[in-house]
């Protein structure tokens, strides 16, 4: 078991059939292909894994098949996301049995809280398992923020040593980074410009995209950990473009495609989330046979 | 089993123990209680009723014990408040098996929808059932508005003839209100004055308030059943009250409050959303004595 | 000199040319055809009138003659809509000179102002002048919200009794009302249904639209007047498509689009703002023939 | 006269009395105390400038007095702030006749715009004058946002090659940077870290703390010229202490609070924006005593 965090982190897809039931043979290919692309842990049920459309025994069955087939080799860190304290604990411990290395906890709003009632929701789930917990904002898609203090506050408990922020602050980011220093470490999410975050002090990148560029996410962490910033600079220009197209769509969809383009056959997005154009799909296959100089 | 509904359907609270079991007796006694005022229907799994808090094993628990107690004495509107179309006709159709009069369908999103996707996950809803389908609109929790003309279109449907609205965007009722004339029925939330609703035309006030205030709400509907404006006016002026001390707080956490308060042992808010401090509780029972002339 | 305003107070619109002077003879036209169409009053400087885009010297021709032109038959309420409190300051002691019977009072912010400090600003504007002043709340365009409460304290400002509300919210607006009872009357702007603000006991509706409308919204009043609700309701469903083309483009551009329809020669918007194309005018067009049963 | 501009340009406050008059003395030690600390340009009325706060005459005068105090030592950058084209055309020329070497093009909304709307403001500045325009974007406060779209637009005009973001999306920028790479210049706000901004290929640093830590921010610049992208990054975060403390108020208010406490005796800011109290003052103080290792 790991419990230290740190490179390139996937955000893997889940790819479910219309029935809803789980295509375990593509994730299994994934994750394999994933490991083989040399990316440092994986996660399953982040905001690009559909975990707000899932139902329990899907995002278990995911999980399960997940951790089993990583079998040790990289961590993985699995999405909580919910709504209630007691619905967070138990998914949080019932993934710990499976053998998840971390949670990333999402907390998902409908009537506003308070700062005091969020630090709650994340405290509770900390104190629920034995693994590190790994903070989720995205204030984007949640409607809510985790306040820098709120943060600092969290940080204090034993097994909350990382964050992930979607936010598209950067400063905000930097202010943390001050405050916290490696009692808490950052990851990117692909709001940020991750060799940015890097240069911070920041643990890595946390995030879809890098499903569709496994090998140029690793090989940019690597970059930034030798602190050839100036390589790292070149090399993230590029890798940038995936960003402008998929800041256009529905960014699962955007990492379905792309996966689908590179024949991994994980279906479209959940519905009501529509399925990509072909214009939006020939988007992201040139911009990927841009970035990786092949023909798809 | 109804397909008209019409007058005052308060939004029922869920009243869960920690444990997440339903409290069954006080909920059939609420049940009794608001049908022995006089109400018009009720609705279980509004957001009064948390549904965003539930996991489905409580919310067809909470419809199973409504429909029951209920017994076909008012109609039961049930909410279906899922990020999937999969599951909205699953669940909606399981509400139609457990006897429930209509579908009150509300849309989680957390990927930004077009509302063609929107019309679809609405337009699904009223296929998988037959009986009605009341639509809400909540852009203040929802984070999203169904337009106008996406009203219109799905007012087409043969069992989209309600539709309810929690905006506080009056004047975007009343243009809705001219477009479709009586091929769609509105009904005020709390956001809007209930008697400028019902003077437009609307079906009446399905909100959680009228759970506290059951009998003032139905006394309001008939004054403007019985178009008497001014004597409405005075009554809606005084019971505007409770509004002013709601607005303030958790909805749910103030109208669980208020039934305490009456003497409902229905429980605190579900977690991470916080009970009210006392002070609260002082201002709504302060308001509640106002308007009903006793002493709790 | 008027100190009491209730009615229809058409926003006037100002009609200047590319090099910034003031078309004075239309502006005199429309001041006499809207005082012989029976409004209550004229409001020059108003959103409408496109007060954000114009200089002082403008400001100043502009209330002259409108002042002049009108010459005691209705009062005028002047648009002062500045930053800082000693521009808000000079421009109502200016306008009270020109002898406008009130002003109505507006503040654009750029750093984020406190409730106090929103107090302020208008408190200031009311010391500086014998004349009542109309508060302006426009949070859409303005980027912030004066506070139920702000307004209740300087309602007990002696010559502060009337406040404008262009947000969409009619609840907030309800609780106003309650709170403040006759020592504030509102007047609706065409962001509410100004039927249902005068049935709350508003004062009137001060806005862009009775401008191209100015008969039909008399008539309107003289109903609420008389309390005859219904009859009223039939007549501000019919007004309300006005209000449908109006929401889709430039509020200004509409109302100068609306009166060259009506033979008035006022111009297009001050640019940046784009005039309207064709296909907009033609739905105004349109909109006006219905409403007005004429052929422009 | 300069066509360049690179490095650290501090925003100017506007030291202005209670009766507007502008206090000539302490802009001018302020322009000289700058110049000798090494900043490489000077900007008066941007954000922190109260350019939204002042009227034309005090604009002039203030805009006069820098040029005439920097004579030719540094560029000066003059803020143009306006909501007309007629008005922002009229600034332009009159501050290029007085000297300046580059506008600082600001637009002020108050009826939504499209994109090309906003195009054609900025074009109009840079076509009415020919030294070089900065385009200045600031969502937060302007409420609204100029695409990448258009800026790669107007990055085609002739004089059209720097643009100040104020934003705190910094990776908007990096796909700026990306599209229009040398063509467009950008200078990062307060909101970026301006280390980040200059790696990425950046003119510098342009906004109002460099004020109160000009030594310390050019000390910054030249670190990222030479490279020395570590010694940046410590030097860079002892400077965000200050933005956490500015970010909590009125950044003009802060601004003028630190020069007055390093002996500029500049004022408040301008009513009714509200003087900091002891308490912020006091935060002030001693971050800057922290990072400038004095007592003041």
């Amino acid at each position: 078991m790991f419990d230290t965090f740190e490179g390139i982190f996937p955000y893997l897809v889940s790819p479910v059939n219309e029935d809803g039931t789980v295509r375990e043979k593509v994730l299994r290919d994934l994750v394999n292909h994933l490991i083989d692309c040399g990316v440092h842990g994986l996660t399953p049920l982040g905001s690009t894994g559909e975990f707000f459309y899932l139902d329990w025994e899907q995002k278990r069955e995911i999980v399960r098949i997940v951790v089993e087939e990583t079998a040790g080799r990289v961590p993985v860190v699995a999405g909580v996301g919910c709504s209630t304290i007691r619905e967070a604990k138990y998914q949080s411990k019932e993934f710990e049995k499976l053998g998840v290395d971390g949670i990333l906890g999402v907390l998902n709003v409908y009537f506003p809280l308070k700062q005091k009632d969020i630090y709650n929701y994340f405290a509770s789930i900390a104190e629920a398992v034995d693994c590190q917990v790994v903070l989720y904002n995205n204030p984007k898609f949640t409607g809510f923020e985790i306040n820098v203090e709120t943060l600092f506050e969290l940080s204090e408990l034993p097994n909350v040593n990382y964050y992930k922020d979607a936010s598209s602050n950067t400063g905000r980011l930097f202010r943390l980074s001050n405050l916290v220093g490696d009692r808490m470490k950052i990851f990117s999410a692909s709001a940020h410009v991750p060799l940015f975050i890097m240069m911070m002090g920041g643990a890595g990148w946390m995030a879809g995209p890098s499903c569709v560029v496994p090998k140029e996410s690793v090989e940019l962490y690597n970059l930034c950990k030798e602190k050839k910033w100036e390589e790292a600079l070149v090399l993230q220009r590029k890798l940038w473009l995936i960003n402008n197209v998929f800041q256009k769509y529905n960014l699962a969809a955007c990492i379905k495609a792309g996966l689908e383009i590179q024949g991994f056959d994980v279906g479209g997005p959940i519905a009501p989330n529509p399925n990509l154009d072909q214009k939006a799909k020939d988007e992201i296959k040139a911009v990927l046979e841009e970035i990786q100089g092949v023909k798809y």
